[in-house]
C-alpha cells in the first residue's frame, strides 16, 4: 500500500465526540419538535438516478450536482470521435447515471409519487439527511451538509403554515434563542403587486429585485427594476410596499389599500391574515416572533402561497430556516394537483449561532459517568465484577484497561469529562469498599458497594 | 422541466415511517450499548479524497468503489488522444479525485492520524453511517447500507475483546434474539498450524480454504489445499483442527497439544483463553453464546490477533457482526504501531432477521398519540386551543386540517396508528366536555380538559 499524507476532500468536515454531541443536541430538538406537531421520518437514498435531479433547480443548481462516475467500463458507449466532439456537459451525462443528493425537496417528490399507493394524505413527513453541493467552500459553506426539512402534502390548510411558525418558535426557543424573527410573506400578494402596476410578466424580476434590498438599499432596487422595464410611476406605486414599515396591523392595512383592486392580492392577504389567526388561536406568544416581509421572495420560482424565513437577531448570520407552499410538488413526477407546504431549519448556521452565543450545554460525556482505574492485576476480578454491575444499572462505566501510572489514568478520565473515578487499591480490596472520587470537586468518598451504585444512580 | 417516472437508483432503497421505526429501534439499542460501554461518537464525509480509498481493500474491492466525477470542465486535462489510450480504469482516476465511502475503517485510520493531536489515548470511538458498494444487487446485498462499527485504538488489553463479546450479547439480546453464537478465533493460531507444517508462507491460502469449510466441506477443502502445494502428511496434521469439535475446553487442548511446538500458536491459545478468562469475570453467562471456531478467518488479510464473527441460529442467514484486532491500522497513513480491535453490527442484516422471527415491537406511531377530529370551523377555537395544550405536556398531537367527513379522519389515525382520538361536535362544544376514542378497544370516554390531559399521560 502506497503510504498518503492524510487529508480531507475539500469542503468537507469530520465530527469530533464533542461536536457529535452539540449536533446531536441540535437534531434531537428539532426532531422532538416534528414528532410532537404529527411529522413522522423517512429517509431516502443518498444517490438518484441522475434523471430524477437534472432540470429541478434551474442551469446553476444543475451544475453543483455531484455526478457518481459509472463503474466498469464507463468509456466504453464514447468513442473518441464522440469524446472530442462533446462538451464536458453532455459527457457527464454519458459517463454517469447516477448523482448524490442537492436537496431533499426533490427525492420526497419522487418519494411521494412512488409511494403514493401506501401514503394516506395528508403526508406529514420529516427527513434530516446529508445533502451534496459542488459549490465553492468557503466561511459557513460546505459541499457536505445537513438539511432538516420537514413538509406536508396534500392538505391545503392553512393551519399548517400555522404550525409551522410554532415549530420554529419551539425548536429556536429550546435550542436558547431568544431573539429571533420569523418573515412571512405569500407569493399572490407580489403577484398582485405586479399586477396592479400592469406587469405580471415582470413579476419574477420584480421578486429578484425587491429580494435584494437588505443588501443594495431602495436606490440599488430602483435602478434594477428600471432596467427591467419599470416606469417612474411604476415605482411610485411600488415605493409605499417596498418601504413597508410599522406593526403587523399597520402593514396589513397598506396592504390592503394598495391592493384592492387585485383579486390575487387581497387572496394572498387573506391567506396570510389566516395563518396569524391560525397562530393567534393556538398560541398567541408566537406572534411576537412574527414579522410581515414584502421583500421576502427567496429568489424562488416554485413558491405559490406562503413564503418563510427565519433570522436571528443576536449574531450576524444568513437566514437560519425558510420555506413555503407550492401548489404542485408532485407535478414534475407526473403526480398533478398536490399542494405541498414546508420549512427547513439550517442546521449548520444554527451550529455557528449557538457556538458564537455560547448556547450549547457543557459539554458532558455521554458515553461514560465513571471511570474505574487499574492499579493491578490482582484487583482485576473485583474491578470487572463491579464494572459490569454499574453497566447493569444502565450506567456507562469504563474500567482502564492497562495497569499505568495513575495519573495518566486521571488524564484520560479528563480528557473525556468522565465525572467521577473508582479507586481500588491494596486498602479497598482488604478492606472491601470503594473510593469514589468526583472529578470536578476532587472530593473523595469511601462507599460500600451499594452506597456506590447509589451515589451514582443520582 | 421534463416530466420523468420516478425510480430509485439500482440498489437503493426509500424508507417509510415504519420502517424507519424498526431501523431506529436497531440503531438506538446498538447505540446505548456503545454508550454503556465508553464508546464516543464520530461522524466522517461521505466522501473522501480518492487516493485516500484506493490500494486499501484489494483489486476487488477498488473496483466497488463508486467514484465521483470532477465538477466543472472534467475532461480538460484528457485530450483525444489521452482517451483513447487510456483504460477506463486510469480514466476513472483522470475524471475524478473523490469517492464515496466504501467502509468505516479507513476512514476512521485517516481521522485518527489527522486527529491524532487531539485524542487521548485509548479512543474509544463508534461511528453509524451509510457506505456505498458498486457490487451487483442482489436480495438482501444493496449499494447502499449502513455500517455500524465499533472500535478502539491504542490499546493491546484483551480486556477490549472480552468486552466486545458482552456488547454483542447485550445489543443482540436486548434486540430480541436468543439463539446466536459469536465465534471466536485468533490469528495468531492459524499462523501456529501454518507454522507446525512447514509452510508458514501458505498461511493465507490455508485460512482462505478453510474459511470454506461450511460451504464445500472437508474434501473440498483438502482437494483445494493439495491444488495450493499442502501434502497428504499436512493433512493429516490438520484434519484434526479442522475438524475440532466439542465444548471449548476439548478444543483448547486438542490445540494446545497439536501447536505445542509453535511458539506464535501458543501465543494464539494465549490469547483466546485471555479473553475468555475476561468475559468470566465480567459476565460467565456471556460465554454460553461463544464459541471458538478456527476455520474462522474472514478472508481478510489484515486482523493480526483475534477474530470475531457472529451468527443467527434461528434463522438461515450470513454472519450478523463481526471483526477483529489489527496490530498497525494507521500504518498506511504514516502513524505506525498503533494498534486496533473493533467489531461491527450488519444492520441491515439484523433488520432482516428481526423481521423474519416477528421480533420487532408492534409498530406504534411515535409521533402522534392522538388525533383531534375536525367538524367544523366553528369549534375550531376549542380544538386548536386543547390541541397546544396537549402539545405543552410534550405528547404528539395533531389536529385534522380540514372538516372532512369523520370516517376519512378515523381512516388517517388508523392508517398512522394513532391510538387516540378526540371528537369535538355541537354537544361538546356547549356542555364544555371531550369524547375521547380509543382507537384500539372503540371506547369512548366523555371527559373534562383535565381529565383528558391526565388520561393521555398514562
Amino acid at each position: 500500500m502506497a503510504q498518503v499524507k492524510p487529508s480531507l476532500a475539500k469542503g468537507t468536515r469530520d465530527f469530533s465526540p464533542e461536536e457529535m454531541e452539540k449536533r446531536n443536541f441540535i437534531f434531537d430538538t428539532i426532531k422532538r419538535v416534528f414528532k410532537k406537531y404529527g411529522y413522522q421520518e423517512i429517509q431516502t437514498p443518498s444517490f438518484e438516478n441522475l434523471q430524477t435531479l437534472t432540470g429541478k433547480y434551474g442551469e446553476e443548481g444543475d451544475k453543483l450536482i455531484f455526478k457518481i462516475l459509472n463503474s466498469g467500463d464507463f468509456k466504453a458507449p464514447v468513442s473518441r470521435e464522440k469524446y472530442e466532439a462533446s462538451s464536458a456537459n453532455l459527457l457527464a451525462s454519458l459517463f454517469s447515471e447516477k448523482a448524490l443528493r442537492y436537496d431533499l425537496t426533490v427525492p420526497f417528490a419522487r418519494y411521494v409519487v412512488m409511494h403514493q399507493q401506501n401514503i394516506t394524505l395528508p403526508f406529514k413527513r420529516f427527513q434530516i439527511q446529508p445533502v451534496w453541493r459542488a459549490d465553492r467552500p468557503q466561511k459557513g459553506r460546505y459541499r457536505e451538509f445537513y438539511q432538516c426539512d420537514v413538509d406536508v402534502v396534500g392538505s391545503e390548510s392553512l393551519l399548517n403554515e400555522a404550525e409551522f411558525i410554532l415549530m420554529y418558535t419551539e425548536a429556536l426557543s429550546t435550542l436558547g434563542l431568544s431573539d429571533f424573527t420569523i418573515k412571512l410573506n405569500n407569493r399572490k400578494i407580489l403577484a398582485g403587486i405586479a399586477e396592479i402596476i400592469g406587469k405580471p410578466e415582470l413579476l419574477v424580476s420584480m421578486t429578484v429585485a425587491i429580494d435584494k434590498l437588505d443588501k443594495i438599499g431602495f436606490d440599488g432596487v430602483t435602478k434594477e427594476l428600471y432596467v427591467k422595464g419599470f416606469t417612474e410611476e411604476d415605482m411610485d406605486t411600488l415605493e409605499p410596499i417596498i418601504k413597508l414599515s410599522g406593526t403587523r396591523a399597520a402593514k396589513l392595512a397598506i396592504l390592503k389599500e394598495v391592493l384592492s383592486s387585485s383579486e390575487i392580492g387581497k387572496k394572498g392577504i387573506e391567506e396570510l391574515e389566516s395563518v396569524l389567526t391560525y397562530v393567534q388561536l393556538l398560541d398567541a406568544h408566537a406572534l411576537d416572533f412574527v414579522d410581515i416581509d414584502i421583500t421576502l421572495a427567496r429568489g424562488l420560482n416554485y413558491y405559490t402561497g406562503s413564503i418563510f424565513e427565519v433570522k436571528t437577531n443576536e449574531v450576524v448570520m444568513g437566514s437560519i430556516g425558510g420555506g413555503g407552499r407550492y401548489d404542485d410538488l408532485t407535478g414534475m413526477f407526473g403526480l398533478k394537483g398536490l399542494t405541498g407546504v414546508g420549512i427547513s431549519f439550517g442546521a449548520d448556521r444554527i451550529y455557528d449561532v449557538l457556538s458564537e452565543l455560547n448556547l450549547f450545554p457543557a459539554y458532558t460525556n455521554k458515553s461514560t459517568r465513571v471511570l474505574i482505574t487499574n492499579f493491578d492485576a490482582a484487583f482485576e476480578p473485583m474491578a470487572l465484577a463491579l464494572v459490569q454491575k454499574i453497566r447493569k444499572e444502565n450506567i456507562a462505566a469504563e474500567y482502564y484497561p492497562a495497569p499505568v501510572k495513575l495519573k495518566k489514568q486521571l488524564s484520560y478520565a479528563d480528557a473525556k469529562k468522565i465525572p467521577y473515578v473508582v479507586l481500588i487499591g491494596e486498602e479497598e480490596a482488604t478492606q472491601n469498599f470503594f473510593t469514589l472520587k468526583n472529578m470536578k470537586s476532587g472530593e473523595q468518598q469511601r462507599l460500600t458497594e451499594k452506597d456506590l451504585l447509589e451515589q451514582l444512580l443520582k
